[in-house]
């Protein structure tokens, strides 16, 4: 038999109990994972965590399931990214954009729903704490949830928590074999370990821990541990921020409108993809004035109905293109007697 | 020493040759990996598929390597999804959604771009056949490329072809031990499959195939293989068609338009979104018409400027809903002269 190379070995944690509010899960695994060691990833299902942690909503008798559920989820939500009937994708207090806010109603009592950890991070950290305390190793620790994801079917198990281990693997400005530079390369490696512990714990199998052993860990400074934060996405890198149902519907005009610099170009640009969008509302749209933050709009000279209702198309899909590229808009009407051709001004800045 | 669970393990296949058009991939894996076992899984990164495939593009001399590597992903878009400067965003003729086709100009020479697999389902069969002639193996096989998602920074390995392994591994309906049915559970199995085997071959590393050992595998009849297409999100399932920059300017009226039930309806809603994301544009709004996929437009009956061009936001502000919600329209304009209130006509159908 030929020796096998060194890899990585993914075990799972067998013969856990059942978690409630208030018990030791780090207790429970370093003494069911007895042979623990130094190195290893211990990644745990986000559901014990949240479970031990007490993140769990009672349904109140009488109260429907899916009523509560969307009540939690709402509860849970700082943005909602997409909606389609009752699903809705949304952005949680952690950052994380995901159905249903991540909460879930699956291997919990049926009076019961369990809640995202409130800072999986800090759950991290605890649990590699106690496990240093109780079984003398000094291991990285992984919170793992399960996320579908736009464009694919299937779900996948992803971090939504770490300790002890550098999130993102950082490879850019590197350079390969050929002598490329590689760019953007940043690889979700504790993603990786969440995807490669799910393969072994299983949706049915009631295995919520896993451990991955024998992979030279990239580890933070201890203070320095940045946990997943470095996973989330800030917006102005967002090239998705609203789904189809949400894109219109969620803008409002922004009162407080303060300037930022850019706006008044962004603005023609926006006109400029209208009028491409809107071949059916032919207008010669006039845009001018001085400021960065600030866009007069004309009308021909020969103000008609049609010409009115042909610039005002342009102006709604100008503000839709606008909003959608994160920028907030005022927009005031002139009044048109006396024959002039300004018919309104458009604000282009940021909402406070 | 407590004895260790069984689990699965995760193996580089390390010393591999550099590939090129025409070599026997399969060859070189089972000579090197002379481990190989049934039940096996082999991860082969898509490069070296492409590699041993020719699926490369030749960067002329001259050419300036941007311009060929965009003209290179234009040839492999059949949809833009998003855009942002040089960043794009786009479905492949093999229905994925990645950024710059998956074209990757890392790991390669400095003139040549390395497109993805034509077909990775069928790579990832010839592969698993050849690999059965020559080590008399009956291997899994999953070509693996790097995918980054939306919301989360960082990228990790997904699966763009398999062969010989149920790519969604469906719980829906079954029970947990609380006797709660899961709904909407499944698993992409190759993707976590990639991204386990990512966490061993590196992307300096230079080592593009790793081989996932001990799993209990799912297996399609082997007519019934379809490789990774239940991956691919169908485009009705897609709350996320359109990234900011595309969402307008991708639009454009359709002329050879036909009727789908529930297209007066859409209007009529695209309208009451349009209303109440424009405040500041208040006019009301008349619309009716007998049929199910026409929408006559009115102004109020005192028409002003004012009036005219508040409509017309309305009308350009649900026509990028209904594009949004894969609607085709088209607008005709009524002459307005004569004192009628009516001044457009909407129709809300589906494009040929």
């Amino acid at each position: 038999m030929p020796e096998l190379p060194a890899g990585i070995s993914v075990l799972p944690v067998t013969g856990l109990p059942e978690f409630g509010p208030g018990d030791d899960l780090a207790a429970a695994v370093a003494s069911t994972a007895s042979w623990l060691a130094d190195g290893d990833v211990v990644v745990v299902t986000s559901k014990v965590v949240s479970k031990v942690e007490g993140r769990l909503v009672r349904i109140e008798p009488g109260t429907d399931r899916e009523v509560a559920r969307q009540r939690a989820i709402d509860g849970e939500t700082v943005r909602t990214v997409a909606r389609r009937g009752p699903l809705k994708i949304v952005q949680t207090p952690q950052g994380w954009v995901v159905a249903a806010a991540g909460i879930d109603a699956s291997n919990v009592a049926s009076d019961s729903l369990v809640l995202l950890p409130e800072d999986g991070d800090a759950s991290a950290r605890r649990l590699r704490a106690r496990l240093r305390e109780l079984a003398g190793v000094d291991v990285a620790v992984v919170v793992s949830d399960t996320f579908g994801r736009t464009w694919r079917e299937g779900l996948t198990d992803v971090a939504v928590g770490s300790a002890g281990i550098t999130a993102l693997d950082d490879h850019r400005g590197a350079v390969d074999a050929h002598g490329n530079r590689l760019e953007t390369t940043r690889v979700a490696v504790v993603d990786e370990l969440a995807s490669a512990a799910d393969l072994v714990k299983g949706k049915l199998a009631g295995v919520p821990v896993a451990v991955v052993r024998g992979l030279p860990l990239q580890r933070p400074d201890g203070d320095a541990d940045e946990g997943t934060r470095p996973l989330v996405r800030l917006p102005a890198d967002d090239l998705f921020p609203y789904g189809t149902r949400d894109l219109v519907g969620s803008r409002a005009p922004a009162a407080d409108l303060a300037p930022r610099a850019g706006g008044a170009a962004a603005a023609a640009a926006a006109f400029r993809v209208a009028s491409a969008a809107l071949p059916e509302f032919p207008v010669v749209l006039r845009h001018g004035g001085e400021d960065d933050d600030v866009v007069d709009v004309h009308l021909p000279d020969a103000v008609t109905t049609t010409s009115a209702l042909n610039l005002g198309a342009l102006v709604g899909v100008a503000l839709v293109q606008l909003h959608a590229e994160g920028w907030a808009t005022r927009w005031e009407p002139v009044a048109t007697a006396g024959g002039t051709s300004l018919v309104g001004r458009l604000w282009v800045g940021t909402s406070h």
